[in-house]
């Protein structure tokens, strides 16, 4: 193989595929990039068995062939390259040198017989949706994946699409992240469970543009995201996700709204208070036309006090901050309403639109706790 | 005590005594900022027995007293504060109240009665130096003292005034670097041994400004560095430093002018082949116009060329890249001479006017290396 690529085309791709490589593995392939030059193009491909990634660079195939370098060496030369032309050629026993200006790097390569290639995807049940609403709805809701892997489906989303609608559901057993967006056409209802672990990396490679396409293909043990020049194939999570639906009731007793970033800057200082270990609950009391917040650990304690709007009874509740500052995190707006029914019962975060719903458990406190 | 300050003057002062807390101590003292409200000042201290930090911070004293705040939250609570002001005020049995706008902190603190102090240092034997030139000459030579305890000596520098000259150096057994700058006074000869740690901590709250000056004060078992409202205060290290001097030759069989920033690059690149453990060198071969770079190891291999000015003989010499950086790093010319006499001989990067001196010993090369 014989192949001449601008430095930027090649750091791209590398950078988009390097998400499926495998660092943690015994198995030297998968700790590689195939590089194919066949019939006009270059193709980039990694592939650590569950998510594969493969993208097609720009570049001047000297001579065909494909080779299999090791995905850290390689992308780090890349990387430290001047921005320049850069020419990369194979030798019968592997031996692969890549040189760019004065420099000429060499490293062993493997023949990439054994490579795991992507599985062919047949592009019939396509459903379109932009670059800009699938990052966006990934980063709302894959926080509240879990991992335990005791629980496999929780490690997964619920990737629905129902007419015109396409949402994405996490939990992991003390809080529900729902967001929905609205596609730009109508789809057949689809309902599969997508590793978080690949939508995380889905997300970092597209580039969140509003004009931007991405197809979701989806067969019975796959699903791929297609977009720019990049394919995406990630296994599916096999069985039946939670019903949520009937955890989601729309009752409530008080409802609160409240300025969402004065509310997490309280969150972000009562962290100062816990420990992850300790899991000491945040105390918000809701009366009449304010919320006092109380957290209080061997550390040291903190109380504040927030203006709200309130509607019905006043109560007092505890959570976990943690859970409460990642939801509101993810809302965009200024103002949010949350809806409570007692001390024991879920509060839910939501918008008139359903266009997000966070859910989230409380810890029961006791009456010595504020 | 109670007092009131801005949250930028806390917040400031925290962060320049929290470089002498010392984190890993069982002695809960040594973890704390002590504050002290008397006679109109209200200072902060913090100190781990080898060196102490005190600062002066604006504030007003509504009743004088004193805490021990452990540092770690306390800076904290600032930090997250809004930039208003804040009122601290302590209870009899320690707790502290730090309140901000609508926010109720308590910790709990200490007497502080404890606490050690920073020893009296007699302002008598003053050296004045910009505190830019301190910083500078602390970066450009801090990088070469030992982390090795074994060898005392070697983890602190030798701080020199002779004249109106100042200096430091520092050697770890592999290299030397010396950098020298001109006061703006004389002064009577001073050889002292300072812990590289303070003088790390004491570069990072210098100023750096070139108008702002740094007293150093020096006795038998101190040195104490007053600039601002602060004083730094560090013990010296006991014994006799290595007489460099002999080791310092001008003689010389070649000199090679070459492209700071090229010559880093290369050996940044060449670092990918390299790996702590197995200490490749790096291989420079100086042949009339131009050097080439070679390294290999199992990683694989790499070889470029520079454009140098060569005098003198021609040389093949092998060197660890990382020492090569390092001196290259703290030189701020376009340009560098290094002077070498032969392959087993250490080299020199200096300057004309003798203002920074960097010596590296090579490493064996067999000719199989390349």
């Amino acid at each position: 193989m014989k192949i001449l690529c601008a430095k930027t085309q090649l750091m791209a791709g590398v950078n988009t595929v390097s998400k499926a490589v495998s660092y943690k593995t015994t198995m030297d392939i998968l700790q590689c990039i195939l590089i194919e030059a066949y019939d006009g193009k270059i193709r980039l491909t990694a592939n650590d068995t569950e998510l594969g990634i493969e993208t097609v660079i720009d570049g001047q195939i000297l001579e065909q062939g494909q080779i299999a370098l090791e995905a850290k060496i390689f992308s780090e030369i890349i990387k430290k390259s001047p921005d320049s032309e850069i020419f990369i050629e194979t030798e019968t026993n592997g031996k692969t040198n890549i040189e760019c200006e004065q420099i000429h790097c060499s490293i062993m390569g493997k023949a990439g017989d054994d490579f795991t290639h992507l599985p062919e995807i047949s592009r019939e049940n396509m459903v379109a949706i932009s670059q800009f609403d699938l990052k966006e709805t990934i980063n709302q809701t894959i926080f509240s994946i879990s991992d335990n892997e005791n629980n496999k489906l929780m490690t997964g989303e619920l990737l629905k699409v129902t007419g015109d609608t396409f949402s994405l559901t996490s939990l992991d057993g003390h809080r529900i992240s729902v967001r929905r967006v609205t596609l730009s056409e109508s789809y057949p209802d689809i309902e599969v469970i997508v590793p978080g672990k690949s939508l995380m990396e889905v997300s970092k490679i597209l580039s969140g543009e509003a004009e931007e396409q991405v197809s979701l293909c989806i067969t019975d043990k796959h699903i791929m995201f297609s977009f720019d020049r990049t394919r995406v194939v990630t296994r599916l999570l096999k069985g039946k996700f939670y019903n949520i639906e009937q955890m989601l009731s729309t009752d409530y007793e008080t409802k609160i709204t409240v300025n969402r970033m004065d509310f997490l800057r309280c969150l972000d200082r009562s962290s100062l208070f816990t420990r992850e270990s300790d899991k000491k609950p945040i105390i918000l009391r809701m009366e009449s036309d304010r919320m006092e917040i109380m957290i209080s650990s061997q550390i040291g304690s903190m109380q504040e006090q927030l203006a709200i709007t309130k509607e019905g009874k006043d109560l007092v509740i505890g959570f976990n901050p943690r859970f409460l500052s990642d939801a509101l995190r993810s809302i965009d707006e200024e103002e949010v309403s949350v809806y409570l029914i007692n001390s024991i019962a879920p509060c839910t975060f939501r918008d008139e639109d359903r266009k997000y719903l966070y859910l989230i458990l409380p810890i029961n406190v006791n009456n010595a706790d504020y």
